[in-house]
């Protein structure tokens, strides 16, 4: 289950640099390619002439055509040409709203009508020349809430990441967990502790001394369908936490796209954004490749535990006060499911079967 | 579907050299060997003692010795011997009707009453001195049907093996179906072009140059159960085409022998005849791996084709002029599969569940 | 289908040494390690808080400790502690009797009421220094039973073991099959004949002949769940055979513990003991490999048996007088089954789920 009527990361720009990529979102194949006038297009990725998945084939001059027997796809999905062929009959096959908006490609798997700019998530980290980004993407065999549950609830840092960013202040500290209309905040505040051996490398990155006390935070923040930013750092102990001015901190958003392919699979879109030595190539792949070693950990975690809950489906699981952040997601996704259920289905009809 | 009342090509014959082959063909899983007599036979790979599969067994004299507890089976499913027992009572196991012709092993899934070599599909070509053949198996996990079409519909060519058969005009030039009783032939003519780097080796090979304008044709027949054999050849322009002298032309039979494995799984036996330098064994192997890696380009087409349709069951394909040879031949094969059910169940019941 | 008040062999002891693991017995995810007191515990796999698999996490102090979020699991399947939590309402998970004994970790799958270390089967071989046992673990894609058929009729090793301990004397020598109360025996006594290759090795390493007649026996003994001990011997011919004085034979027991994993796969704790040369650690070695070389081409078989029984469901198998222990064996499984579905499914009710 997950709202339709949403913008979802589909892809980044490199992943259709020149040729169209296949993917399901939502449960629906779509395949990506940028058109003619460079902007990216995302189709039900069937073609209408033999059902071959069009995603096999190749963009000619801004024109995705079938790798199979060549129909030539407009990007609204309506047949432009078959060799030899009158097109005007051939049934349409479903287009997708896409917008390509701070780094990556959206889009909205729900009815078109309701796609607007608006809805994106804003992101302020984005397209600033003071921050920079790194990230990846892992494709994850597991509900994709069980990834919103993770990442609202840290304390499995002191477990699963023992030696990167878990320390046992995380488990010691308890965390406030609030509502801002759909979003959802869990927040963490560890005052005058020692920094593990991450943050100890990003202090050394912003010029600061690694030995001594800090104050740590972590601040997770949900917003639908599927997003969470976990502002996190690392202040010299007693300058002020979070609020600390910039020469005495060192501070970063995990940036978390989660976006589901099926019920129990997704695609986990994953970075770091940070405002510090923004220009810095080489610590930006150093920070990828630490990020994404310990992001690989939560993968096995969250796998196994799928499997475990499809064997035991009717188990109820704990709702404790640290799995706040997650509950209260979760309670945002299924109103939101409700409201589209009770708008009607009309709305998400795919055009070709209509 | 597929009908059961017909001939399949099952192996070639050095797949059951000396040893028992286990092959699942149109949903039976069969045991081929060959017998004291040398000819090959076709069982159920079920070994009526403890159900283990005869073809983990040996051949030993023209016996088939079941790899577990050793018992012997006769070559029409009674059991000959077991060690220490009297096998009057064992039930039999189902014997298929077997034909080795034309460098193939063919069984007969049906009713053995109506097995007769009559109804085997004449090949000219084999057993011919003047004639040469070359091929390969492929497993492929989609409808033996989706083969059909492709092979009915060579445009494509032009897409899928862009680098060695394809050439645009394929698709620009209109091709004529006919029904000739249950064959469906399909037909293209192209005139003064210029040869794709396939037909240009080929006329290399028969003394002939290869820069210049040729008239080439493609002429795909189609006959029941799911054979689907191919004229193509290239003759220098202006010297008749198909009906050119020898010496003017290069030319050969595409052989698809297609088999069902289950109802989205299959055995297709490809392979090329050609009479010119038929004792040029380099030049057989050379065009065997050039044929190899083509075909190799339709498997992950069809299979991925067949997944899509999987996901879209109910989606109408389109049936255009170009898919005109491959809708034919379904419509022979719904309507073969339509008589048997008539004719009833009773004729194809396995015997040893009678 | 499987009795579930019996003990069924579950691990060795290296398997938990230091950490925990994950294996499911009879159908149940179970979650096995060592407790403070160094007892062997089996739990539900399936930590309370979240539903992650327990054996994803430590021990630590002979605490289970979940690797996602750090609850302390103890003993009994009740939370002993988690960080900022209090833990009194938390569900507590099914815990399963558990023994050590004979060199192996039992579980009993059913109601713990019934567990009695009385229902361990004696094995007079195990923790008697005059003996020594080398053994493995094969994980087999087939049900219990076809393992249990395969090792209460030996005419099998004539086929699937013909380079090692087959002989066709097997086949030609009638066996004899009993009943002692639960217990099923058959037996076969080969007088006069010459030994196969790993019975010539045994001889040598008891410093026998090789070259000489021997009487050859095989004593298989199945006692439920699903145990089969087979005793196997050579001693020179005349000298009394099974009876013969220790110096003119050489003997061993076949070790076979099959514990169901699901329906139609198994955990399968093979091994043998012997009273010749207990301390030569080489030999054991030495049978170990030979015995695994053996003992996999049975694996093979019995999966592809498997596969056939799942595609004929309804068909009937032959009893012939080899297949008494077997069918006598399944008979007694039967009984055992329908004795415990008589009593009623309360008592195998999950504690968590009451």
């Amino acid at each position: 289950m997950f709202p339709r009527q949403a913008w979802y990361v589909a892809a980044t720009p490199e992943e259709i640099d020149g040729k169209p990529l296949g993917r399901r979102i939502c449960g629906e194949p779509m395949v990506l390619y940028r058109g003619a006038d460079g902007a990216a297009v995302a189709l039900q990725d069937f073609c209408p002439h033999r059902g071959a998945p069009l995603s096999l084939g190749r963009v000619v001059e801004g024109k995705l055509v079938c790798g199979y027997h060549g129909l030539v796809m407009g990007c609204d999905g309506k047949t432009l040409s078959m060799p030899g062929q009158r097109v005007r009959g051939f049934p349409p096959i479903r287009s997708y709203p896409v917008i390509e908006r701070h780094g990556f490609i959206w889009v909205w798997p729900g009815d078109p009508e309701q796609a607007s700019a608006q809805r994106l998530p804003p992101q302020h980290w984005a397209d600033n020349p003071e921050w920079t980004y790194g990230g990846g993407l892992y494709h994850v065999k597991a509900d994709y809430r069980l990834m919103i549950d993770n990442l609202m609830d840290l304390t499995h840092e002191t477990y699963v990441h023992a030696t990167s960013i878990g320390q046992p202040e995380i488990d010691e500290t308890p965390c406030k967990t609030t509502l801002e209309g759909d979003a959802v905040v869990t927040s963490r505040f560890m005052d005058g502790i020692f920094a593990p051996p991450f943050w100890r490398m990003a202090l050394r990155a912003n010029g600061l001394p690694d030995d001594q006390p800090v104050d740590r935070w972590q601040i997770c923040r949900f917003t639908p369908p599927s997003h969470v930013m976990i502002e996190v750092g690392v202040a010299l102990a007693g300058h002020g936490g979070y609020s600390a001015p910039p020469d005495k901190k060192a501070s970063s958003i995990v940036v978390d796209f989660i976006t589901p392919e099926t019920e129990t699979t997704m695609w986990y879109f994953w970075g770091m954004a940070r405002n510090f030595r923004p220009g810095d190539r080489a610590l930006t792949a150093q920070i990828r490749e630490g990020q994404g070693k310990i992001f690989s950990e939560d993968t096995e975690m969250l796998e196994r535990q799928q499997a475990n809950l499809l064997r035991w489906p009717g188990r109820e699981l704990l709702k404790l006060n640290i799995d706040a952040g997650g509950v209260g997601a979760r309670r945002v996704i299924d109103r939101l499911i409700a409201a589209e259920q009770a708008v009607g289905q009309h709305a998400v009809t795919p055009i070709a079967t209509a």
